[in-house]
């Protein structure tokens, strides 16, 4: 393979072709109209064993109880402590989502940024003993790299909280914190000493970044439609769809986590994609490209 | 005046300096906190004697009434039909502009784009007789320019609606759509022959963008806090308070149109600013520059 090989973490096979013939492809349609859209968890960076923003939601909260412990009385807190996935169940995984949330209201922007930065390059992966920045797909980093020497413009489509993936989106993908659309959180203006000072509050804006919802968002928050879509669960088969709905070279890639060697294997069985559908079937149907992390690439995370 | 002067039509003066000075200063700040909002109406382009969405929404309007008489039935578009500013007031502004919004319901992002784009490139200013895309400042065009060149980001933060503002963002301004912070409006996924296809309600998304509601919308969208804030009307003060907020510089600027003769005179006049303090009072309690028209353009609108 040559040095100038774009994707050298790409093996030869149809994925890889598949993604070379489209930037050509692409070459020929108007700069504006190259827009790539892709989710976070499990496509640009490992969701397994649990996803990179709960653990530092809970790490978050072991440190506030030590602090304060009457908060671990908290029933929703109780149950994240305990790992008490049935108790996660019974209370409902938005009440508990929202009230971890709550955790950082009061934050300013920045406050939170930092936070979540230092978690993110210092906290370590539970398996494999980096840290989390060092999670993120060698192969997609090079496909983010590769289009935008092409004209594209890369975004970040996540279902996670927007602040915390942009904290870390420049440094992690190359992309600025105004190409990150997520789960927006609410915010306050208060006057201190007469200057205006933006803080969190415990509350969402609107629903989770998740489904349908992803390509309202896109619409609002990019004003552009994407023609590259790259996704790996239920959660971004709207968005996939949608990018592909077009006139034109378009591409969607579903990520399909069949490595339980080098990372995990979990989405290709069947039921666990759309409607109890086999990840492949559902691919297969709709004209996407898979990406085989077992088969497609050479190497999945970053060397040291 | 050399011919590589990046600002040829700001004549010397404190404030053609006081940009000066504050882009020398931030070449010593990091990169990715070089960041420049602008308002638009006013400020970037003209907001007399009507804001051009106005022009545009009354324009459709008409047009729909020629297709559909009956809709003239309706109290908010009488009002607006009839030129009643006293029915204005009796229905409220916010009623009568989602009535004006609701006319463009069921209309796909691209479809709306192309409506506003070319209007914006066709429709005349009543008094100049030139289009509308020509009503552009020609000083803040290059400031925007220029800015750029120094390593800045450059976000429009509009009281107007986001989608009419970015169908010309790019070309009016050299900002992205994604680059547009305005006044969103909610869409709809529905199916079409199994295809995803996103269509606009008549529903805003909250509160119009406007005051303090700029400074969030700014963090949602942008995640970014500016350092260069630029506006001229009350609504813009929570902004422009804001992006001089913070350690290290920061600029601020109120355009005060203050020339009857190239443009109009409004804004100098007390009473027209907040809490009814003449505008460059507040300018120089606050520390802004004040950007006089009159005398610190030496050419309002762009060459033909």
């Amino acid at each position: 393979m040559p040095s100038s090989d774009p994707l050298p973490s790409w093996r030869q096979g149809t994925t890889r072709q598949a993604i070379l013939d489209f930037l050509d492809q692409a070459d020929d349609i108007p700069v504006e109209r190259r827009v790539a859209v892709f989710d976070n968890d499990g496509t640009l960076w490992c969701e397994k064993p649990v996803y990179v923003q709960l653990d530092f939601f809970v790490r978050e909260l072991r440190q506030a109880v030590a602090d304060r412990p009457d908060l671990a009385e908290r029933p929703e807190y109780r149950a994240i402590l305990d790992g008490d996935r049935a108790a996660v169940g019974r209370l409902g995984l938005e009440r508990v989502a929202i009230a971890l949330t709550e955790l950082f209201a009061g934050l300013r922007p920045e406050e939170f940024d930092d936070r979540a930065r230092e978690f993110v390059t210092s906290a370590r992966h539970q398996d494999f003993g980096v840290p989390y920045h060092r999670t993120v797909y060698q192969p997609m980093i090079e496909l983010l790299t590769v289009m935008r020497s092409r004209g594209f413009a890369t975004f970040v489509v996540t279902g996670g909280g927007t602040e915390f993936v942009r904290a870390v989106s420049r440094q992690l993908y190359g992309v600025d914190p105004e190409g990150v659309v997520g789960t927006l959180i609410t915010y306050e203006l208060v006057r201190w000493g007469g200057e205006p000072v933006l803080i969190r509050t415990g509350r969402p804006v609107g629903d989770a970044n998740e489904g349908p919802a992803k390509i309202a968002n896109i619409q609002h928050h990019l004003g552009r439609r994407p023609i590259l879509a790259a996704g790996n669960s239920a959660g971004d088969q709207d968005m996939l769809e949608y990018a592909t709905a077009v006139d034109g070279p378009s591409l969607a890639l579903l990520v399909d986590h069949d490595d339980a060697e080098r990372e995990y294997s979990y989405a290709s069985e069947a039921g666990t994609f759309v409607s109890a559908q086999p990840i492949r079937d559902v691919a297969q149907r709709l004209g996407w490209s898979v990406v085989s992390m077992r088969s497609d690439w050479a190497q999945v995370f970053p060397s040291s």
